[in-house]
């Protein structure tokens, strides 16, 4: 792990990520010995940096410490953290010092892949989002409701807890986001309100745009689940997963566009 | 500072506090080497526990280090950070391995006491507080909210902002917790759906049960902020601030019942 670009293990205890979770994080996925995706995770830890009025990292720096600790890993994760460093006093955070930036490897999740391609089982959860424009899109550190979520089962063939807000609509899974196919078209949460804005979720939308599949953004009431064809999921690390269950209820994974599905999978360990 | 026990200035950079901010904090004044209503402190802590489902700690052993980090220090603040500690797999906490205690002291805040005990300037801020019943109520680690309100101004001699929830109710300030006084009773917002219960709060409930002092908890829309007699700001550390301008209104501090301010600040500095 590297911590302001030296290896190290430890944080302070006074730092703001940690007191307030005054901060940000990427979480890619690592494919031989490099980064992927990597323009887009920074493009999208600058624009979370923009709402938080944090100072960008140096990206050639950043750059460096990535491919340094990716370096001879056939895949891995690497996570990126930013914070807002030490100091100022309560809240305030015109007298804190420099952010802290941190750089960690940990290893490929053990899934079985090809299972996963095939559909994965999924619940709804009880835990909803709180809405907050202010904090909607970015990948903060405030993960509580995440964490509230994913507590609420333990089954291991259950792959993703799928979570509304106050109003009752769908945003998305806990560590993912969500895709509906109806009628021919794909339909994903807005996510102004609430919601990280995957980076695997802009390459949905970019597949869409290559492949003039039409998408569209909306706010999605939770019936709209039930009659959907098919339900799919994305992250960094997983790509794409089709949903073959939901509560008890099965979707077809094969009224997923093929296409689509390729486009986004051949592309997920890019470097970018 | 003391991290589970040891003297020790650094926590794991995979600790689930930096993470997702999963954990909870207090904080105490110290007066004359004792932490202050250490008993009330530990109650909301254990609540805070339940809802997030984290191990309390132990009582004798946090109550022996706090101790012994106050002791001989006429007054200072004394921060108690409580995460769920290192590891589960992303969100899930089920594999996580001990949570992890922070005992931190810290200089008591200059200021000025008996101006602000003449009344504080505050203003309304921009940044709304999201709604979520499930973190409503405890003081968590995910602040980032509060954070953005404190960063919407910097004139030293604002002492305070108010947050509104996305609905317009007012709810508390970015560090404290609001009372109305109007036609001799005293209002103060319900925490159902968010903010946080302050220890200082529950004196104030505490003190108009006491004194046969009429109060409230009820929404709170902003105008009745504006034709209230008085307001007054409430926490730990500052026991009761009367508000003497917000936004360029003044309010008259001599509005508020003697009785209820002396019982507060006399007791604010006791053991617990």
């Amino acid at each position: 792990m590297l911590i302001n670009g030296v290896p190290e293990e430890r944080v302070s205890a006074l730092d703001r990520g940690l007191l307030y979770g005054d901060g940000l994080f990427e979480t890619l996925a690592v494919a031989d010995g490099k980064p992927c995706l990597w323009r887009q995770h920074l493009e999208r830890l600058r624009f979370g940096c923009e709402r938080l009025r944090l100072t960008p990292p140096d990206p050639v720096l950043l750059d460096e410490e990535a491919r340094r600790e990716a370096e001879g890993h056939h895949r891995a994760v690497l996570k990126l953290i930013l914070t807002r460093g030490r100091g100022g006093r309560g809240y305030a955070s015109e007298h804190a010092r420099a952010a802290t930036r941190i750089v960690q490897l940990t290893p490929w999740p053990e899934r079985d892949e090809a299972q996963c391609a095939a559909g994965v089982r999924v619940r709804q959860c009880r835990t909803r989002l709180g809405q907050n424009p202010a904090l909607a899109g970015i990948k903060h550190l405030n993960r509580l409701e995440q964490v509230l979520a994913r507590g609420e089962w333990s089954e291991p063939d259950i792959s993703e807890g799928l979570m509304l807000d106050a109003a009752g609509r769908v945003i998305e899974g806990t560590m993912s986001n969500l895709f509906l196919v109806r009628d021919g078209r794909i339909f994903t949460p807005c996510l102004s309100r609430c919601g990280v804005s995957g980076v695997m979720r802009q390459q949905v939308l970019e597949a869409c745009r290559a492949l003039a599949i039409p998408l569209l953004e909306r706010d999605i009431p939770l019936r709209d689940l039930w009659d959907s064809e098919a339900l799919f999921l994305t992250n960094s690390l997983i790509g794409i997963w089709p949903v073959a269950d939901l509560d008890g209820q099965p979707f077809d994974p094969g009224a997923i566009d093929r296409r689509l599905v390729e486009y986004v999978m051949e592309r997920r360990f890019h470097s970018g």
